[in-house]
């Protein structure tokens, strides 16, 4: 790329170098196919463990849309729907996956991305018979699309809705490693698993070179989820590269450390946005930042780093919304470089 | 495993030393996601130079049911069905991946595991009206489920077929590697490309970590693919992953050494066990061969080495039909061990 | 029921009497089954001549969901999606219908009901890539959810638009019979069929026992559509039961007739309320009027009349939005009890 | 059409003289849509009571394909199969209308078009991990599309091995009514809503203008069928259409007198046949006869007499099979005719 570095995403890079080490050194050991190896067996204990949930059922995919349709679809009859904010990943950006699965997204308007009880209250009122669907899935992001995250507080809010409207609780948590490691953060691993019928955690963003763990906490849904995942294309004959991966991840604080790199990352930007008198479109709390900047500065940047352009500023002409994604391999010079060059901006 | 080796199939490892060293050197590369890294465009062009065809498109994606059910359903309106062998791998070990696309498979009885002309003809001939579904698409596999291989000419027929009778034809190369450099192939990678709509090359059966590509030479198809890729769960963020693999596998010859390996050994196993006047199911002409073998000696054998019992002998009482795969990282010195346990049976 | 009268909807009755006397003239007939048979041909030929495109296809369905969602999953490629107002009825009231064949629908804020050209050109702007589903057919409905109609200039710029942007148009005319003869139409049933690529005219709502006829215009759209019927369960052994209603309903002007004498109903409604003071919410012209009135008189109507309370009144404290909807049985008698009860109110 | 008589299938008239009278009286009662008609309410009540089985659910759909994929789906998960015959009609058909719904049909070989137990059992034998489909409904009809009849004993066992192996027991029953009245029948409709989970009552085929009842006996399926039918297009606006049919046909005897005619008359054919010497290709029991004639007797028939040459006869050269269906609205004079003409060939 002919960036000076590469802001558009936590994925630009490769993995974590001790993860190339891991599947190097397991490389010729023989194992049995489609994730019945035995280091996948090992990092399915190992994340049991982080989360204090010894009976959840855990399984591997390669990918975030993958593990989002695949999760939902296995929770829903024919006419059973999701309710999701109208910024949430899957209204918008995984190319209608879900319906491609025959389910309804319905959409309530996110606070700062977010699905409050009341707007799930709201869904339930309208919708009351057959000729609408049956909402059954709230679907959150942790964090969310716009770099947000859910309190504590919110969390338990929404979970206990759901449990008392029937109503099963995801979690996206593609991001969910930046979302822990937040300085804002009031809720733990197994606040999560506590909270949610059904969660993933990603690796790909976080420093693996793919995958994702999708974590079934809920006793009755746990049956079966293989079927699910061999039909949708999504069991690898060598599903050995996931549990090698999450096994080092999760073997000792590498799942956590990689975020909090990329969140300190995010933090030094902002900081020093704001400290030259920038403002920022949500709160900084996670890897994504969005910022508001001149479009003339932002012209200026571009030359010399990738982003992406988000969104014109509502409440400012000649201005847009720029977002930032850090991750586990950006330095600390070229945070410095782009303060730097948006001073001079 | 507990195995001495395992023969159970040709994933049991990881990737060849070569593609983790071409993973590791390319690793802190910042690249654009979702398959439009460098890598992936670079692979994309050794393949098609491999291929002789510089216009077709080439995708990849983490597996060979996710690469069989996102073609195909790619190829057909939804009332239009496919042809496949009853051994088909669609048909039998892919748990509906297709059907759950919308799909019917039409089977007919294979020939070793191959689809013939007439029995394409004779669907054809039965499926003339709205209350049956519209045959659309012939699936062959090459090499078969069997271990065997389509010679030039049969390829050819099913090619004209396909072509005079308006069928698309789609052929599933999770062992293509195996079956271009087998001994008995009269045909050759342009061959292939020549007579299949779209096909798939694997990765993951020959030395790679994961990956398949997916070939479309047909001009009229190639348009609109990533949508359904991105849909169905199968763009990598990553998508450098399978890029670097497949450069690394048609940088040079490694995709054909390693199946040629993969042959000579099955071959090696092959001669040793009629040597030892035992008869084979099928002929031997890939890495996988399927051998009859006396009850008692088949117990003896999965002491110490790993292999699936594949069904009842149908011609000799007390007997089985075993299969033996082998792979890049089959050494020389497990098979002459097999051989020499066999003949201690 | 328990009313004097109902005013809920347009299908509380049977069907017209000419229809049920067709239906016993030809009951002894011998035909062809699965819409083969000579009544269906004869009554596409009378619609065909109605519109003015004697080369249009032209099926027989049992009810407008099916329509619809037949209709748009024909004509879409899995990842591609339909834009429709927030209030079209295959977003609101198909129970997912559309999203069970595994298509999205995106959602424009309606004015009116009504999809408006800059809310499709927004919607173009903004899917750009294949994160995002591909938009493909523009829905609309005419006489749309909330009554209103679209003007022949409306229709042509929404028309020219699709044709523009390579969109398909289609009309759902559930109640087309209804905006055809509006006194504020404008336009014509050729009209209709200039402008859409496919467009379905019920007749469930209009006079028959049950039917809706999709009528596909678009030259390339017109094969293999039994295909699809026969698929999605549309197609009836006794197809003639539509082609006996529909030729009924063709053969002079059945159809104009009930639809004409519904809408009159809803005139006279619509100019007794007002004249009583009261406002509407929508303009009344079709058979589907909203009246804004205050809960008082609504609870009192409710003792003798049935209809919907559609939704609170946005600007009017303790006034709720009522739906009146007539028919081709709905009596001059009745309609006057109604305002004389309004009066009393 | 151009024959004396059609024998190409039982539904080439329109309804029963007393279907049309009661749609006629009831024509003005304004009712509720979408089957909550007091119309079909009683009917579900009549077919409760004839069944034996009070706390049933039934519901009405228009036809036998919309019936069967409707129930289908219902039942499964996605990766849950179908277990059928060959000559099944879903697999035949039903132009992959299950298919269409995600699912897959997993073919048995029929013993006169019926399912055997220990063929379901092989299998259960065969479907053991995820890679293939789980099987979850067996599908049988009764009569057969071969015109043959189960058993109350065949039936017992399928029912008594699906409750064992955790099946469901699905019945198609477009043709109930003519095997319920068999000479050879030894079961009643009680003992088929006792063995079935999910079973389904034809009207169209037995004197009906359209409709199938769709019979719930397991409590656990019953609940949110509505909106299955809902996202189907399977609910009707005016529902009444099945109701006041399905009233008519188990008001007194309608649907059983119906199909004993019908029975009557392929007696009298079957009799008439093999009294000149002619074979059957399977015992007459039903309202469907498969006749062995010479092909040269065949084409004097088609001269005068509708019906279809289902196949070429196995055993005799320039023989074929011809089906012969008769209805509620065979006369006695065309058998006699048909007769007539075959003793001339």
């Amino acid at each position: 790329m002919p960036y000076l570095y590469s802001f558009f995403n936590d994925y630009s890079e490769g993995a974590h170098p001790q993860i190339l080490a891991a599947l190097q050194a397991a490389n010729l050991q023989q194992e049995p196919g489609y994730g019945l190896d035995s280091f996948s067996e090992k990092a399915a204990t190992l994340i049991k463990k982080a989360m204090q949930q010894p009976e959840a059922a855990i399984h591997f995919v390669s990918n975030g849309t993958q593990a989002n349709y695949i999760s939902l679809s296995f929770l829903l009859k024919p006419y059973e729907a999701i309710i999701a904010a109208d910024s949430g990943h899957i209204e918008v950006h995984e190319a209608g996956a879900v319906e491609a699965t025959g389910h309804k997204i319905i959409t309530v308007p996110g606070v700062e991305g977010k699905v409050t009880p009341e707007a799930v209250l709201k869904v339930l009122a309208t919708h009351t018979n057959e000729h609408m669907v049956l909402p059954r899935v709230v679907y959150i992001s942790q964090s969310t699309e716009l770099g947000t995250i859910y309190s504590k507080k919110e969390l338990e809010a929404l979970s206990q809705l759901c449990q008392e409207k029937k109503l099963f609780l995801f979690i996206d948590g593609a991001r969910m490693g930046s979302a822990l490691t937040s300085h804002a953060a009031d809720f733990s691993l197994p606040d999560i698993a506590r909270c949610a019928d059904l969660f993933t955690l990603g690796g790909t963003k976080n420093g693996a070179l793919l995958g994702e763990a999708i974590v079934i906490t809920h006793p009755h849904l746990q049956s079966q989820f293989r079927y699910q995942l061999k039909q949708q294309g999504a069991l690898l004959a060598k599903g050995r590269v996931f549990g090698i991966q999450f096994q080092e991840l999760f073997r000792e604080q590498l799942y956590f450390e990689n975020a909090r790199h990329a969140n300190a990352m995010a933090q030094q930007l902002a900081h020093g946005i704001t400290a030259l008198g920038y403002q920022l479109a949500y709160p900084a709390v996670s890897n994504q930042i969005f910022v508001i900047l001149p479009d003339s500065a932002i012209e200026k940047l571009q030359k010399k780093f990738g982003f992406y352009v988000w969104s014109k500023a509502s409440d400012h002409p000649k201005h847009s919304v720029i977002r930032l994604v850090t991750s586990w391999a950006t330095r600390k010079e070229v945070v410095e470089q782009f303060l730097e060059e948006l001073k001079k901006s």
